[in-house]
């Protein structure tokens, strides 16, 4: 049986999953691609430090080079990270003719182009399966399963942490601030969360879906990105109440010659299987003009699932390579680049969920609908709520909940803009969109 | 751009849809594969009838032997179903050095084996996405994506009819046979709806997903098969009470050396996954070593869903085409043929749902719990619910309904065999299987 050797950059988190999930399921693989994928080096600055995985001798390293330049390795995997040596030693592989796995979402979000170029300029595979949704091989499917479709639409889950924090807010009534805590002690949330809690994360992943799913690089600067670190206890309760349940989610959306991509807290009804998504758990429900709409679901990190998606694309290079050549493009491609644009984010057309804090006095009400239908702004249902706790309500003022009919983000921005002027509302409106 | 011929064999449905979507998406395809992929011939016996599609000129014929030998043509499309001339057909495509993609189920289900050596012998591709799952890519995820993972469970809803019909049953409260008579009404069943609601076409599916995850062939006549049928409404109401939702469900599991695959209708809590897909849509979730539970969700069968896999499969053989040969080695393998045994129907371990019409006579709880005893099956809740309605009780006996702890199924069945005997219980018990 033809053998094929990997080379691993990183020997972190996933670094480690991948090196013991190669050693453990070698000959599950070779029984089922026909081909024996072997592990031949692992470099990382500590291959001191245990981590939880028996490597045989010889294969640890410090010296990336040797594995970037060794004859007997056909397939780099760097889980490095970040867009620092990542990026050099991934290019360096490239074009010493490796074909090359990664994980690395933040690279290819902002150097994609780039890296496909080089990928494409030697001839080799570049597989990244695992950049997004970790264990869930929505890479794959929306390149290959899906290749027969116009994707319409991608609404995804994207990020664990993200949707450990909602979930826990929603089921415990807890604010962000506790569940935030709770969940960096328990190793769900970094020490500096950001990344995931402002939503650059979420849009790192749905700039490489978009970018796969319309063939041309969608820079990240183009993204409305809005996370959960405002999110009010007070929104996801009466979210709760009116049968919707809060996700951070990313957003794709094609209009003729347009792309609309961006990540917010959205409303999702609880009957949409998105709603069902908790926990650390992750989902893209994706619509297609011929499949419909279809959803992938499972856990968006994490050591053995990123893992699982990590192997999966090794063995199709693996097989490719046994076969005698890598299947080189089928990466993104840029045959619309220039042919599409990025939908303005205050010309995108959603519905939303808004809660004011009213002026009891008469007349209140009417007066900021009057300034709603004058931007066109179409209440769909409206409901004074009971306060969720006494305290969050200032007194002379109650709280009012609207479901708006969709309407251009421009236009509500304003229109609330306008009410919030006229004195009629005690504190800034709570804007939210509705999937 | 390489042009690839393809050969539709079959023009109702599924093949009306296969043929819509390569002609629309034609230069989407070519962009994304790098392969132009030409519809040069559709076969029928019939093909004046209107399909609700243009086909250009020269295509329709009535000639299936002018396809399958076409030198132009380099994949054949099965869609004729069935286990007759659809076979025949599709050995001759196999040997004439034909790629081969199909949905029959049926065939492979029955003839895999037969088929599967063809296409080894012949050094050719066959695609087979769109026999399980309609538009859900779960065949690709399984032989692709998540080739690296030890399968340890799938848990499948494959049949859409009789999701349809389960669905309304529960939100409507409505008996089989009344839905049944609607859905056949509406298009959702078959006039003669046996092959769905008897559990075959959901175990023909299982045959295939557990032959491709454990590497040998299932025979149909090892599976266990119980339909939807003979389901009453009163325990979809009371599996309703419990907090859970009763589905058809394809049950695989790996055990060492054995593989249970069996269709029961089955008790699904409300809060997993599963229990959330309704009506006619389909779901599989597959637990792997390193993956952890995924979830594929999407539309089960239909005229464009089921072409959206046809043509995503037609794809993946063009681009191998296209790179100079096929990629034959991935379909199903038989590399654990006489290594792994099928698991005996009467050994299968599950937790249980149980519902009698116990006699209301003084002790009688007491004689039925010490005959399940006696049988080591052991009781995780009972209760005696209020009868669903009036005349469903016969006088003198009242509903209990019990949760059993995982028990081995001939236990149980010879336990209520004798519970049935010792006239404690006024009819048959109801028996299902609990997620």
């Amino acid at each position: 049986m033809k053998q094929i050797g990997v080379g691993v950059l990183g020997f972190g988190t996933v670094g480690a999953g991948v090196v013991e999930g190669l050693l453990k399921n070698r000959d599950l693989m070779a029984q089922r691609l026909g081909v024996d994928i072997v592990l031949r080096k692992v470099a990382d600055l500590d291959i001191t430090t245990d981590r939880g995985v028996t490597v045989p001798d010889g294969i640890l390293t410090t010296d990336a080079a040797s594995v970037l330049h060794d004859p007997a390795i056909d397939i780099i995997v760097e889980l490095i990270g970040g867009t620092g040596i990542a990026k050099t030693f991934m290019l360096e592989a490239l074009n010493a003719g490796k074909s090359v796995v990664t994980a690395n979402k933040k690279l290819l979000a902002e150097y994609g182009d780039e890296i496909f170029n080089a990928a494409a300029a030697n001839g080799v595979d570049i597989y990244f399966g695992a950049s997004v949704g970790g264990g869930i091989p929505i890479i794959r499917v929306l390149r290959e399963g899906l290749a027969g479709n116009r994707i319409e639409t991608i609404h995804g889950i994207l990020n664990g942490t993200c949707n450990y924090i909602l979930t826990r807010m929603e089921q415990e009534g807890l604010p962000f601030d506790v569940v935030l805590k709770a969940a960096q002690e328990a190793g769900y949330a970094e020490a500096d969360p950001s990344l995931d809690i402002d939503g650059f994360d979420t849009a790192h992943k749905a700039a490489i879906l978009a970018s796969l799913a319309y063939g041309f690089p969608v820079p990240m600067s183009s993204i409305q990105v809005e996370g959960i670190r405002n999110l009010s206890g007070i929104d996801v309760q009466y979210a709760s109440q009116l049968g919707y349940r809060i996700k951070l989610l990313a957003t794709i959306k094609h209009h003729d010659s347009e792309v609309e991509v961006s990540v917010h807290p959205t409303l999702v009804p609880l009957t949409h299987m998105l709603a069902s998504v908790n926990n650390v758990f992750n989902a893209a429900m994706v619509r297609g003009d011929l499949s419909g709409d279809t959803l992938y679901y499972g856990r968006g990190a994490g050591r053995a699932p990123t893992a699982s998606t990590v192997i999966g694309d090794i063995g199709d290079i693996a097989h490719n390579l046994a076969l005698g050549k890598p299947r080189y493009g089928r990466a993104i491609n840029n045959a619309n680049a220039g042919k599409i644009a990025m939908r303005a984010p205050e010309a995108v057309v959603s519905r939303f969920y808004v809660r004011l804090m009213v002026s009891d006095k008469a007349g209140a009400l009417g007066q900021f609908t009057t300034i709603l239908g004058r931007h066109g702004v179409s209440i769909q249902a409206a409901s004074q709520l009971e306060p969720i706790s006494p305290e969050a309500v200032s007194s002379g003022f109650v709280p009012v909940v609207m479901l708006i009919h969709p309407t251009p983000d421009a236009a509500l921005s304003e229109a609330l803009e306008e009410v919030l002027q006229s004195g009629v509302i005690g504190e800034k409106p709570v804007k939210l969109r509705v999937l």
